[in-house]
């Protein structure tokens, strides 16, 4: 608790201000040139504020961390921390806004409002299904990059591990059979970036069983999922999904039971990522698994969402990206895995979250992505 | 233009993330703790986030500097500047929030929804007479600091101007004719708290001339204001108002000719503070007058709100301040007179806005007023 006393970020300034000429040049009347310039030429915002490069994290409270909807007030530590690693591992100011509020509308409009305040957004611990559509909306509204983190970075971060394990025991993305367990933002995200990637039997659970075409209770975004999932029309729960899997995606905090782990495929990858306590303790997971990852940093293999989000929103600032594609996120994950591609191993399929090639890495690999696909 | 490239702000950590250790209490899973205690405590908010001391500097563009309505994005090189100001002289952090809306109900509600994310709200460069309205909706909906600086920063320190020149001349300020040039955000505060300071006799001129009650193209503010000035009930225009008078306050970038400064009282003062162009060249109003000041940082006396807004904030959050009363205003102004008091001269009526002692008494000041008046 003592450590974020006061909060964990300053704002500091980058120009002078000791004499009466700093002042008249950083304030009225000197300021008022630069005003003017912009007001002619929009495009010198780009370089004359802060703005542009300032990355808000937007969040209203309602999915924070393992917590659940806590609010506004109490996500800002979170969004602090968040706007703390921007700068940290990439550079970038960020601030904190929190809204108090639950409403679509209302969230959409105020950062639509807000646009000439800063050039890019993450979004953070927001509720599924209001995440999907906030973030689908402020893509097509604004002219800069979103991202909701929980669903991207750590997709971006999983499909990266997995490529850590594929490679490690030299097997094939497009042969695995994928279990994603939870279809939250995290969930929906994953299996997104992976059918992208090649991957293509992926049965996503939520917390009523298999989601597959023949329910009736899914949302929209659920029965969009569930026609591009489960290939093989299999039905029921865990049970079902998880025998003879090659991979388990834990991301829903739900537990799993030992046998249904010991159900899996041989040589099988677990990654229990529900934070702080694993669906699975990974050394019962070690006992079935080739490779065992979680989102803890006390255990080998962190799929820690550090890795993505600082260089993304970075490569996406760099070169002035008006959108974050597909394609950008999984040029991030081929960025994060080749760092550690020559020193790969099954308690290494990802970087350490403090590894300082990474960001540059992740960077680098979204900028020039954004650049082929003609977002920047 | 090149001091302001990359703009004049930079957001930095206030804590460490070196370590594995130090990552995972900054953010997860250790920022949990926090997240979780603030939800069971708000109260914990004040000292666990960098929101109870942080100000936003908000504005919509529509009336900035002697620019006017130039929008949201030209507006930002100001409101950047107004935020480091705050931290140079206040050491408070600030974040400048532009919105690209004039609605005022979207502003308000922008501001009311983003409450958990700051800890004040200094408005800025909003035209009359909707600053008026946002401001006051503003105050009434939400339990924090809320400025208009326009107004109030530059009524407070139009207010210690004054009491400076009239204790340099021996005068009383109950005994001036003032006559305020401008009916905008800033001649309707100046009127307003020179009322409250015991001032008894003010004329106000909009473009129209006199505000009087018996004109009919008044709007809601200017009519309020016509039935608590002009206790002479004198009708016409600048020559009118000025014939015989003891102060001129030039607050409207309207120019004013010599022979109608010339028309003044005897010893009489001239704040000519229209920048970056006076009402009338100091030089030229020295002829007549015993005081003039400007908003120029190259005469004496300049009237510069960097002498108020910084201790005003400082001061309101220094004590928890739910509000900012005309008394907390009235105790800032007289905070900035005393730091000269020892030092008054005619062309030292003000404190220079790089004195070090003024925010800090001004700080001092405000929250004893605040307490005294049971707001905080």
């Amino acid at each position: 608790m003592d450590s974020h006393v006061g909060g964990k970020l300053t704002v500091e300034l980058s120009t002078r201000v000791e004499t009466q000429r700093d002042l008249s040049i950083a304030y009225s009347p000197g300021v008022a040139q630069v005003s003017r310039a912009i007001a002619k030429d929009a495009s010198l915002s780009k370089t004359h504020t802060w703005a542009e490069r300032l990355v808000v994290v937007a969040s209203d409270g309602t999915s924070v961390l393992g917590l659940g909807d806590i609010g506004a007030l109490a996500s800002l530590p979170v969004m602090e921390g968040k706007a703390a690693l921007f700068k940290k591992f990439a550079g970038l100011n960020s601030i904190p806004l929190v809204f108090d509020t639950t409403d679509v509308d209302e969230i959409v409009n105020m950062l639509v409002k807000l646009r000439p305040s800063y050039g890019a957004i993450n979004l953070e611990d927001i509720a599924a299904p209001r995440c999907f559509e906030i973030e689908q909306r402020l893509v097509e509204a604004l002219d800069c990059p979103v991202m909701h983190d929980d669903q991207h970075g750590t997709a971006i971060v999983v499909l990266a591990g997995l490529k850590g394990a594929v490679a490690v025991q030299g097997r094939n993305l497009a042969d695995l059979k994928v279990v994603v367990s939870g279809a939250g933002a995290a969930g929906v995200a994953c299996a997104n970036i992976l059918l992208a990637a090649g991957v293509t039997d992926i049965v996503v659970l939520d917390s009523k069983g298999i989601v597959s075409a023949d329910r009736a209770d899914l949302n929209d975004v659920k029965a969009e999922l569930a026609g591009r999932t489960n290939p093989r029309g299999i039905t029921g729960g865990p049970a079902e999904a998880l025998a003879g899997a090659d991979v388990f995606l834990g991301l829903s905090a739900g537990l799993i039971a030992e046998e249904l782990i010991a159900s899996m495929a041989p040589e099988c990858f677990v990654f229990a990522m529900s934070n702080p306590d694993p669906e699975i303790h990974p050394e019962v997971a070690a006992k079935y698994a080739a490779v065992v990852a979680t989102g803890r940093s006390d255990f080998p293999n962190q799929i820690n969402n550090v890795l993505a989000f600082p260089g993304v929103f970075k490569g996406a600032l760099d070169c002035g990206a008006r959108r974050i594609t597909e394609g950008m996120k999984i040029a991030a994950a081929d960025a994060i895995f080749s760092v550690v591609a020559d020193e790969l191993a099954t308690d290494k399929i990802v970087p350490s979250p403090l590894d300082p090639r990474v960001a540059p890495a992740v960077a680098a690999a979204v900028a020039a992505a954004a650049r082929a696909e003609g977002v920047a």
